[in-house]
């Protein structure tokens, strides 16, 4: 049985781009697994993307993540191949899109730039490197070539930063925003585990939230079945992002915040 | 070659739900097939996506099929596996959705609720049962586990009906509604094939049917070629429910009748 | 592993349609590998069809194309088999949706009308001939039966032409039109590329162009970095047809040219 690629892009399913970036794999790789995760993320929205990568990944079995949302497509930015602790790769243009994905795979192992012309496809397109880079790229991986064969490595501090501000921590304080809300309510922040397990933030406790003045303090739990329906409750999602969330309900509506909303955390 | 997994749901392809779905699956049995009906049904419309699941299962292979349009998750609704007389097993949720697919399959061999939680993703998310309780089960189904072991059986007659009303049978007269019209014009009513062989009625005779107190006398026969074009005529379609088409025309440009619309047929 | 099947449609995503011609193929060849290349051309759209399978068969493995976009199903017109020079096969009806692709792919070898009713799901449904004679059809060919099992040879002149207008050869002019603008606004012309290297027309020269009585001159090459960004060229893409790009730009906003757009080619 072949290896698992998944495929994420904005190209949409009215044209032949999908599929032909899938030809370009079956060729290479022909005993290849694609799952697509989703191919409708608006064309150029690389937050969307992100989202949808980092909370997708976690319930894929171990691959390679091919994604594909690339405005910068013929400029200078980079080309990435990016192995994770859990042992799966991202492939990818380096413009934030696969990072939150990676920290939801438990980070970065290594990241290299894609620059070995044998594993492209000659002539490289400049306005579509998912053909041409990205999916020949992403299926020679799944064949068992080596990462490094690909390109040099890539510090892991020069990659582009995730398409959302960064959370910003002062003593016991956590300035954070709103990022995404989902389809059932629930309000995810710019806030990942990490952030909370660094400093020593673990669920079971509870954690005080600051917005539009407002102070409310909330249950900060693993799942939501630990609070009654009904109560709101932050966890940690499986994009491992800090979520505000109510058991049965929506979150957006009790508390009324919008995506870019700026909060406040103390722990 | 692993087992066939069809599924349907009311996800749309925008969002990563049924990525994670299909995760979920692989994961489990990372040899399985999986076939998609459709992911555009209408949000919890239950009547359009029982409609898709009956008219396409006949032309699947055999296998597991899910089918998750689910507006009572998170509530007391059961979720179900159905094994039918052809082999083939249906898992999703206690709403009516599984029904005339189970029919369209030559009907329920057993039923069986899922309760045991060895077979779900734990910590269940209320919200998301496609993910966490029917993903999975449709995994373990493929992968050979006996229906018995997801949970107690559960008694056919106690199962939520198809959602669409019945029809009634009088003496010689049966009052039907038309519950659909698909793209070619053909309109479907609530009446199965087993309804009327039950009471003798076969192809080869003619049916009358009544409509806006006018009488029409129909050919009930196998296929649409049976007849001239041009030519009306009552068949059992292929999810086993009886239509009236056109022979290479259009009923409800013929008839005028529209979805909702009530009838009554004499044998 | 299984052989590939790729599969264009107008069915549209929302519909069980599709997932029945799945299941037809996967009930006769359960070990074949379905790609789609799209469902969502718009509907009785050929020339649309036509393009996009030109565009992505150049880039699929080899295997069995399957393309069903059928006004005229129903009628008189033929169903066919082309076996190409490459070695693949398509599948589909005698409208010319096939003919751009079967070129693409270097030109037909054979063509056979399908008349044997053994490789057919019968009843035929006079309105679906994808599930009960195209989708079998290409199942059966990805087991391995012969061409001429499917029916009679068709002499390649009596097939339907390509659904646009063919471009007129006169001395050293070719007299062509715009037939489509990808989303790049690169322009395709009715230019394949025999009709220029039959002239011994190749690329290294320049072409002229004359559009709304304005003369151009373009540099005809084989890519679009052999010439400077923000520069115009000619070229001919994957499908075989000569087009006019801007690297790194958009032609059709330098030029202004439509679909439909007449323009004169002097070499």
């Amino acid at each position: 049985m072949g290896a698992f690629i998944t495929f994420l892009s904005d190209f949409g399913l009215q044209d032949e781009w999908v599929a032909v970036c899938k030809g370009v794999i079956f060729g290479i790789s022909p005993e290849a697994r694609i799952v697509d995760i989703t191919h409708e993320i608006p064309p150029f929205d690389i937050k969307k993307g992100a989202l949808a990568m980092a909370s997708a990944l976690p319930f894929m079995p171990r691959g390679v993540h091919l994604g594909v949302v690339d405005p910068g497509v013929g400029t200078r930015r980079r080309a990435l191949v990016l192995e994770v602790e859990k042992g799966d790769y991202l492939v990818g243009p380096d413009n934030g899109l696969l990072i939150p994905a990676a920290w939801a795979l438990d980070g970065i192992e290594k990241a290299v730039e894609i620059t070995n012309e044998k594993y492209m496809l000659r002539p490289v397109c400049p306005t579509f490197h998912g053909r041409d880079v990205f999916a020949p790229v992403a299926a020679h991986l799944a064949r068992g070539v080596d990462i490094a064969e690909f390109g040099p490595p890539v510090e892991v501090k020069t990659l582009e930063k995730a398409p959302w501000p960064e959370s910003r921590i002062e003593g016991r304080e956590i300035f954070a925003e709103v990022i995404d809300v989902d389809r059932f309510g629930t309000l995810r922040f710019n806030v990942a585990r990490m952030d909370l397990t660094d400093r020593g933030v673990r669920p079971g406790g509870e954690l005080c939230l600051i917005s539009r003045e407002k102070e409310f303090v909330f249950s900060f739990r693993t799942t939501f079945s630990e609070v009654k329906p009904g109560e709101a409750l932050l966890l940690v999602d499986s994009s491992n992002l800090l979520s505000l969330a109510v058991n049965q309900g929506s979150a957006v509506k009790e508390f009324g915040l919008e995506i870019g909303e700026k909060v406040k955390l103390k722990f």
